[in-house]
């Protein structure tokens, strides 16, 4: 048996702080063959950061309740080990003498109004959303010009497997939306929705459909975005009121799709569904536009409430008509996002009480964040166009 | 007239320095709405960034030649006005205490290993690479098995306009190659490939065709990626040698294309390209597979040296028979990259002295960057399929 050789105590110090954990792994979402950050055999995960100029570092975002600091090793670089996060895909960043950096060993993704680091922390034995061996579709990137902004716009567009190859089959569609702060990029970067759906239609487990994934933000010409981090002002509860992005939608999204992509085009083929601010425009945007809905996915964010006999415009007034008009109320939360998942309890409590029928689903132990949207997906798609 | 009210000169001061010059613009590669990176009439570019502990901050990357210090202002932003940088796309970061940092007000782009950002600088009266009201082709994710690699990995992949609209029509097909550190991204977003190919289409300057554009690196299971920000080893001038890169565009990247898309399927409606280490990759892979290959772009990178009659396995030794099998040998630089530009020279007149017919592009006044391979990739894909 070979001998450890002796080494000051310093030194094996510093050794053991340079060698990572050997039973931790570096996370699937790292950057090329970058080490950090490492996830343990527990859940405990270390994040790394070189900066040795830097007189304080912080580990910030969704994977700590609240900035931890972080220490310096010998070789400069700063380190943090934090206890098991929430299952799934976190937003999280670096301060280094309090400017917001991203990690350079991880991936950036397009949320808080920028490419943001995140990191993807899977829950052993959960894999609805990985690539497997079945049929992929295809993401395309669509680009049409919208009149109402005068702008070329971008929108993400899934095809299922198979789409070219019968080119005379037509689909119903999804438009699904992101949250504030990100972009059409979301669903299919951080929400692997083309993955989920995928995994769905090998299953058989869905009707094959098209999904449109649009960036949530529009402006008429003159009109001024809003400044980088901030959120749109609460609404009114129950009033339905009209935005440049529903005029996006309607006039210039929807007919673009419909005669580039092999679309079904009534309202009984056509659904609409998104996450927290998205959650807000789906509901604004479907209830406002009945003729063209028909199917609505609300994704941690807008329920509904108020006095149905005159909020919303009176829509919800009439249950059994609604019940014949809208063929699918999806709401939905995580457990970890309480505030949310009380409001999602009052709406139940009054749609079941109004008898309007509607679907309350609830994601165990996840937060305001995409594996929530990512269960809400994977329940949401097997219940269209049936 | 309204009158100036008294101020102090040092408030007056801070009041300029917080204003931006009025004749100045936000880049158009800017985030949302930031009002920074700032183009001047003249084509000077002030940068800014918050950072008020910081003590020494600098902006680095392709828009300077060395690293540049910032100022810092009342405000605790760091500016810094440079002199106007060669017209097109740059790469360029903060060092903040030495640390790069990405500029939160402008988008990134998959580069140097990681996503980088970069901004955007038209020359006046260039747009050939700007969408522009014309039919416009789509980008799409492609996911493929490598067998391999033992992976699923992704390919981008541009279909011309009329693609969906024809469905008994086949395309030839340009594969199409990144640089280092890049990865199957690059084409698009930063190179813009695709509005590049619709505006030659409009034009009627090109045959419509398919693009695939694959991430550069592949490694067996076991085989150890390079090191971020490692460049690969620079070949033996003249050897041809295999790579675990080849074989996947051989056994698993062509077969899953000609697959699923609408290809035709000879070498002679198949052609590579690439730029700097992507154009290594393609002389290798285009001349070990000229059964497969028939029209070769190299851009700014690999070029013809050596002893012909001996050098890439002979297959240039006969001029003839080489001009007869291989229909395009393109090669380009641009004029501020001046080591390539003499190796470009070289080359042309070598294969000039031994009767090898070939195209000698030299792009004006652009660098090592993208801005040059969109020139190359304009004058190349006219000369395709014809």
């Amino acid at each position: 048996m070979r001998r450890t050789p002796f080494l000051p105590a310093l030194l094996l110090a510093a050794t053991a702080f340079a060698q990572p954990d050997p039973s931790s792994k570096p996370a699937i979402s790292n950057l090329m063959n970058a080490e950090y950050p490492r996830v343990h055999a527990d859940g405990r995960v270390t994040f790394r950061l070189a900066a040795p100029n830097a007189a304080k570092v912080q580990l910030a975002g969704a994977v700590t309740a609240q900035p931890v600091d972080m220490a310096k090793g010998g070789d400069g670089a700063w380190m943090v080990t934090i206890p098991p996060p929430a299952p799934g895909f976190h937003y999280y960043w670096f301060l280094v003498d309090g400017l917001q950096v991203n990690d350079p060993s991880s991936d950036t993704y397009f949320g808080w109004t920028r490419p943001t680091t995140g990191i993807e922390l899977p829950l052993a034995g959960e894999d609805f959303y990985f690539p497997k061996p079945v049929p992929h579709g295809q993401v395309r990137m669509h680009w049409y010009l919208s009149k109402t902004t005068g702008e070329w716009r971008r929108a993400m567009v899934y095809t299922p497997p198979g789409y070219d190859a019968n080119p005379r089959t037509r689909y119903p569609v999804l438009y699904l939306q992101h949250g504030a702060g990100e972009d059409e990029t979301g669903w299919t970067k951080q929400g692997r929705a083309n993955f989920i759906i995928d995994n769905l239609l090998a299953e058989k487990k869905a009707v094959p459909l098209i999904v449109v994934m649009d960036k949530g933000y529009a402006y008429r010409p003159g009109e001024r975005p809003p400044q980088p981090g901030s959120r749109p002002a609460p609404r009114q509860p129950g009033v339905l009121a009209a935005s440049t992005f529903e005029t996006v939608i309607i006039e210039d999204l929807i007919p673009s799709i419909d005669q580039t992509f092999r679309t079904l085009t009534g309202r009984d083929q056509r659904a609409m569904a998104g996450l927290s601010m998205g959650s807000m425009q789906t509901l604004q945007i479907t209830l406002r536009n009945l003729d063209k809905f028909s199917w609505i996915g609300l994704f941690s964010g807008a329920t509904v409430n108020g006095d149905l006999d005159s909020a919303y415009n009176g829509v919800l007034k009439d249950a059994a008509a609604f019940n014949k008009r809208v063929h699918l109320l999806w709401t939905g939360a995580g457990t970890a996002e309480a505030r949310l998942m009380d409001a999602l309890k009052t709406s139940d409590e009054l749609l079941t009480k109004r008898g309007i029928r509607h679907v309350n689903f609830v994601s165990e132990g996840t937060a305001h964040e995409w594996h929530s949207w990512r269960r809400h997906l994977n329940d949401f798609v097997p219940r269209l166009f049936k």
